[in-house]
């Protein structure tokens, strides 16, 4: 017998942030219910809930243990699955909550940004089969010693993703408050025009350059199970943009996005000597500490030593300086300078792989404008560049226009902003 | 090998009402722990957390599901036993926090109103062991289908008195914001009298005529298991009462105390006509409804009929009143009429089983204040008198004189409110 359709939707913070959202959330997943399919919706806590939890615990103390922060932040998510769930009664549907802990979303045991090892569907599945809409709270799990856990940034998405996979889903729907995929930040680029369709490689390389979307953990999991994921805004109706293995309507279109991330600073240790393991030994450490470095760039030697370049996430710098300039000590090497004033552009493509040209095109378009490229970086499907702050979104305009991805103009609607890197 | 002496807190949510308290909490906490016992913890939700919740759903629906209520509710302590923890790591102690599904403790599946029917201790033993302190949520449990249920008022009192039964403790402390028991509302009575130890009988009924220290429901399990009881402030350092099987210093002491309910009114049913299942008939009836009956007088008939009145607290008043009218109806008796404008005052104590002429004495100061006593019931350790709500808190002090009750003067304290009923 063929099973119902069986769609997992995803609420973000700000599209339950009150009662009022909350009753047009239930009115959407009742919708979705009476067109004839299962319905599992995994929500985010409220608005600002969980900075207001952190701000809590932040006045009893400045180093609590991470344990607790998770006993603590998971409330949230409690709260509005509940809440949820009675407006969804309201409309005359049967819903039923569950934690994180009750579903049994198993995880490892790093509390703050644990991974999840496993999703139980016998409860959810149950549940559905007595005509129940589901509702899960994100961001949140049990580890094998039932402390709860919490998953970290974009947790929520993440817990959408992997109930789709153990659930077998159709497809798993992201609300968020911003229409869909944009090929630029429309705060920037006011012609940046919205995908309908995107391959989770290219998604991928958006997200973790910078595309505010989706966290790139849940898209790699979606990617390998191939679950199909809809980013769409909770404010309209209309469709946002599809996440799949291929996305066919794009393959005639070599670039599908340019993105900008300006939270980013470049170090460079000088002189290194030039011989074997001193780069491993530099990244090592800095990994050691937790630290990831992004783009790495290291010039040819002279005189037996060179100049190593890396960026880093702002946040991470004093840490990496410290670490850089005792491995540097260490090696024999030079002084360590940083410089906060670069921002990132990056074009991402599946295209890119068939189609020479466009590394060419791309530092053209800049060239063009008088904006200097200070480091590159190329994958197979983006290629980033490293260059000044002050020109970035000067820089994203022209870059955009060079590829063509204004074609059409996208509709007027709420807040299209999308793409932003910090 | 004889373990360590074990202590059962429970705070109240005025306790930790924000960070500043929590963390005043904390270092109580931290003291009990480093004169070498070991100590759980039982913890409210934050001050007005639990209404502000209720506020939250109230905006969604007028009749929300039991079952995602509790689901809401229990958040409430899940914040506080966290937020706990944390303050416990800063002073250097080690605590671990734990909901009452995590504990795992089993509730029947009343929602908003369960019963505990078990506590597992292996957990909370496992983790004073390794010379933690554990601190529990209050209020909540898990019923066989792992959903979360909340224990209703005076639920975190139980939840503390039952792990005390479960681990065996020594004494459940309960921390509030009055300092002990007293004779009389200190708020009424000005020289009313701390008391420093009373039986769990008395305190018994003086629960359910008022008092609002604690709920009779946990008293009752405490007596049950012989768990000697300490009710104290958690602003003072002062011992407060003490509530054991026999209360040695108080067997000279008649009357304990004189407490006040002003939360009933009566209810008449004239021309009952006298014969055999009436009375019975209307307080199934009422029973049926979850009403609750408290006093109950019949005067004797006259031509064939009697005239029938009760007490009820006034929130079940509506409801009352459609039962009896319709009961009354059915057995042909006559007019149902009410009577909001009375109190009940009683005198309890152990001493009176063994004493007579008490209830005389009562009677008689009242009379001397020219006060009328409309309905009387009596059990062994107490009293009841309904009396116009006008005289009551006159009748009080008038009661509380007769009896000898303030022999000392109480120690100034910062709010030394404790008996009265609402």
């Amino acid at each position: 017998m063929r099973r119902r359709r069986l769609v997992v939707q995803k609420y973000g913070g700000s599209s339950v942030a009150n009662p009022e959202r909350i009753t047009r959330v239930a009115q959407r997943v009742v919708a979705a219910k009476r067109t004839g399919a299962d319905v599992v919706v995994v929500v985010s806590a409220l608005g600002d809930t969980t900075d207001e939890l952190l701000q809590l615990a932040a006045q009893i103390s400045q180093d609590p243990p991470e344990r607790e922060l998770d006993m603590l932040m998971a409330t949230g998510e409690q709260v509005s699955v509940a809440l949820l769930a009675m407006a969804i009664h309201e409309l005359d549907e049967d819903a039923v909550s569950f934690t994180g802990a009750q579903i049994g979303i198993l995880t490892d045991g790093t509390h703050t940004k644990a991974r999840i090892v496993a999703i139980p569907a016998q409860r959810v599945v149950k549940e559905l089969a007595q005509n129940r809409i589901v509702i899960v709270a994100g961001f949140q799990g049990i580890n094998l010693n039932q402390d709860i856990t919490t998953l970290g940034r974009g947790g929520s998405d993440l817990t959408a993703v992997a109930l789709a996979v153990a659930l077998r889903a159709d497809v798993c729907e992201i609300f968020t408050d911003v229409e869909g995929v944009y090929t630029a930040d429309p705060r920037m680029v006011p012609d940046a025009r919205k995908l309908t369709a995107i391959s989770y490689d290219e998604m991928l390389e958006m997200a973790s350059l910078g595309a505010q979307v989706m966290q790139a953990r849940s898209i790699f999991v979606a990617k390998r199970f191939n679950i199909p994921i809809h980013v769409r805004s909770s404010f309209s109706q209309r469709e946002g943009t599809m996440i799949t293995k291929s996305a066919k309507a794009m393959e005639d279109i070599v670039v599908s996005g340019v993105t900008l991330q300006r939270d980013e600073a470049k170090v460079t240790i000088r002189d290194v000597p030039d011989k074997p393991g001193m780069a491993a030994e530099i990244f090592r450490e800095l990994a050691g500490k937790g630290i990831n470095v992004d783009m790495i760039v290291q010039n040819v030697s002279r005189e037996g030593s060179t100049d190593l370049s890396f960026t880093v996430v702002k946040s991470d710098l004093p840490s990496t300086l410290r670490v850089a300039r005792m491995v540097s000590h260490r090696i024999g090497a030079g002084e360590v300078t940083t410089d906060e004033g670069v921002a990132k552009l990056s074009i991402v493509g599946i295209g890119m792989r068939s189609h020479s040209g466009i590394a060419a095109k791309m530092f053209e378009s800049m060239a063009r404008e008088r904006i200097n490229i200070e480091m590159i970086s190329t994958s197979e499907i983006k290629i980033s560049c490293v260059i000044r702050k002050l020109h970035a979104e000067r820089a994203v305009r022209a870059v955009h226009r060079a590829f063509g991805l204004s074609r059409e103009r996208v509709a007027t609607h709420r807040r299209p902003a999308a793409m932003l890197g910090a």
